[in-house]
């Protein structure tokens, strides 16, 4: 059966993660997600166990593959992949979101998650077109905290707001933004949605009309701080005491 | 003479930073360290045209050379090259600090130096062992901000602070700082640095007893905030009102 695995597919139903650690992650946050766990015989026997150990009490199969993790794996001394079901999830009603409109590049895709769930944010809206968050990609970025993330596409904003946007505030973070982020007053009590745009192009204009546009402020020196910098700066304010 | 550009080395005197942009910042912020600007014939006009304004005012050759331009950039599509010398400068005294122990990743450094320079944080000091700041990779990451920054390389932290401990502020971020970013009482009349440790392993333990160790909160999601992330999170907080 594992012998069938080719390499990571954007058409396929399932992808990878690379690593014991974002496997542990898999197994342990997500694991009716999992299909099956590969590793390598050169992988130490303290990580083997833990998969076996992990693997055995979830009834995932847990198979030494060196043929199949040499085909599939994108780094050459990788010894673990994860198998997983490509999935979306229902974000939650009760929960602050972070919204990413049009985000391109997997790696500042990852690092956002990675900050995101870090600062107890973990429910996010992509909206399309979207770079690919179960690509292995995204999920080495995330350091496998992709599976601790409810996540979900939308086909525009307007959908996305469509479901949540009558009971939260929304916070569009724009070069143009018509608050600094350091002077924003808001009940702490209320819900929010930190929405960022596309790396290059940022937010359109037309989300200056959407709930309060933030901006973070920073001198002429520069264009614009990079967008997992900015995500990260207003993940941590917001989420701060 | 420009014919006898090779690809960049660590061990020759001059780097490039490539793309239009970049050699702009060059120019403009640095032009006593520009040698050359090379330009391909498949430049637009005005690109060419500026180019040539900016090196007639300073006096700095600009030369078509299509085929070392060929040779030396990093990338296919690149039609511009700045060549500059490399080179350090004294910090100031009367500014902040940003103080990077060890950093290893060029394009964390990039990262880091266009982050600062946009909080107005313009002075930087690397303890070695740590990444080349005149790498073009360093220089890509920074979009140019190089150019704008003041830098040294320090053999220890000690030989940093012999310098400037006195007359300052320092703060060290650690996972174990003993005050939270968000809790710091801090006189803002006072100068400050700012230190962060490597990617992999922040700062020694030592570093709790170098002024006052901060920790930026986070959940017990994730294992550490990446290192530029941490830093810029780090300026936001120090530089905002």
């Amino acid at each position: 059966m594992e012998m069938q695995y080719k390499r990571y597919n954007d058409k396929a139903g399932h992808s990878y993660c690379f690593g014991p650690f974002p496997t542990f992650e898999l197994l342990e946050n997500r694991p009716e997600r999992a299909v099956e766990v590969l590793y390598h015989s050169a992988v130490t026997d303290c990580i083997r166990e833990k998969l076996e150990r992990l693997c055995r009490a979830r009834g995932i199969p847990c198979t030494q593959a060196d043929r199949v993790i040499g085909r599939i794996r994108d780094k050459e001394n990788c010894l673990v992949a994860g198998v997983f079901r490509k999935y979306e999830e229902t974000l939650r009603r009760e929960t602050n979101h972070i919204v990413l409109v049009s985000p391109s590049d997997m790696g500042n895709l990852g690092t956002i998650i990675r900050t995101s769930v870090g600062f107890g944010v973990c429910d996010m809206a992509l909206i399309r077109p979207a770079a690919h968050i179960c690509h292995p990609r995204t999920v080495r970025a995330s350091m496998g905290s992709l599976f601790r993330l409810r996540f979900r596409y939308y086909d525009s904003f307007e959908a996305y707001a469509a479901e949540f946007a009558g009971e939260r505030e929304l916070y569009p973070f724009m070069l143009e933004g018509s608050k600094g982020l350091d002077e924003l007053e808001r009940r702490r009590e209320l819900l929010y949605s930190l929405i960022f745009g596309n790396e290059a192009t940022g937010l359109p204009a037309a989300f200056a009309s959407v709930g309060q546009s933030v901006r973070i402020r920073h001198t002429d020196n520069i264009d614009s701080l990079n967008l997992s910098l900015a995500a990260g700066i207003g993940l941590y304010e917001f989420t701060k005491k």
